[in-house]
């Protein structure tokens, strides 16, 4: 069964923080809004502009995203943990 | 007596938590903005936009969605309890 | 005496309580911001988009709507206690 | 002495009380934002839209309006008491 | 030295109290946002709307003037106490 | 080396205490936002509007401002201490 | 492997304020907001106004730029500690 994000939403399965000891994002227990890194698994088809037009995702399904926790929502889908997140709560994608 | 949601309303009719034991989704009690799921009964035309025309839904009628629960105002319909959501708070579709 | 609403405003006439025990909505006590069901006695014109055209109403007199309490205003007419709300604070029509 | 409010402003002169035991509204005193009647005094021209074009007033002189009290600004003309408010602090016109 | 105001500033004299016993505006103690009134001694050029157009200012120098105190800065020229406000926290010019 | 103040950034040289003695601005202790002066050294280009227009500046090089302090960062650069203000927040020009 | 800001997000390599001793911004303890120095390492495609186009980033790759601290999120990518920001946090640029 499919999550399909609505609007400028995107669905990321987030990378376990034992994967990130090297090279990966740092995450100081003293800063609150940590970011965190995951992998995009569903895209919405984005959100409309005043005008009525689509204005096209940055992101698509397959990259690395480096995203602020605190705007998601989590969700678990046949026992795995996936996050929603509106792309404007993306920071920058990983290659 | 149907109930017609005004505007980019959706009624959806929620999934009960027991049966969301395979597959469903998570609802952890720390979280306080747990996402929810149900089937979507009704839906609105849409909102305008500030040019006067109406933004297509991109729920409709028979989808399952996840939403964030907060948003929405639950009413009762003869002896069922629903729920009026804004599109805006609904975050995915389930297919 | 007529009372006629502003902009997108709508003079409603609030259903009591004791006449919505058979299908009526509920009203539990626990939430704060509680649904109720009306009548609409008199629409405003629709308010202006920022093209300086009237946005047409969705409400028409005679429709029994639900909507949330809170944004409204109460005040009496002739002994009688009416609301006057903005449509946006209108959830559903029921027909 | 003229007062010629700017913008979307109006100026109202509030009705007493002590008239308002018939027909009048109902100011109960649990409610924080209490509706009040008055008569229109004075209307702006109306506030410029984003096209720069004005947007017509829908009140105008010697209408009796009802209106909300929080949003405006009293002031003393010749001993008299005044109401300075926007047109969108005006709930509806009685006629 | 002449004092400029930019965008849609306006720079006014304010009427001392002690010279508004008649007809003058009435400042309750109570009420913490108390209208002032003041002489208009310079206008700024108006603020642009979205489509980069400059929106004509309503008050001109000299105008009598009716403000909300709270909207502007003090300032001290050449031992006078004047104020800058945006012309939306004026509230009306008296003729 | 110098500092390019972006979008409709201003780079401010404040005017010392000690100069504002003669005709100079008041500032009251009890005023929390008290207003400054001080010499427009560097420019922004302009910020962008809906339409993508870079929207002109109103002040330039050599400009004598008034500016609210809250509003602005201040840095230091070569031993001097300067202001980098949005033009927003500058209230007039003085000449 | 490369971090690429999205939307009009700027990837920033911090300067050390060990190497701010001569000509550097100064920091003072009591301000909370803190301007800061660095190098542009990354920047995104610029975000879409409300018509769909893209607007141009003013800041490029190599540019040292003075930066509020507050707005952005720090992330440590092989080692380094780097910022990712929105181009509206970035005060100027210096040269």
């Amino acid at each position: 069964m499919a999550v399909k994000p609505l609007s400028d939403r995107v669905l990321v399965k987030p990378v376990e923080r034992e994967e990130m000891t090297k090279g990966g994002i740092y995450l100081p227990d003293t800063v609150k809004d940590k970011p965190q890194e995951g992998k995009v698994i569903a895209v919405g088809v984005g959100k409309r502009n005043e005008n009525g037009e689509i204005v096209p995702m940055e992101v698509k399904v397959g990259d690395t995203v480096i995203y602020a926790k605190y705007g998601g929502t989590e969700i678990k889908e046949d026992g795995e943990t996936l996050m929603i997140l509106r792309e404007s709560d993306i920071l920058a994608i990983k290659d």
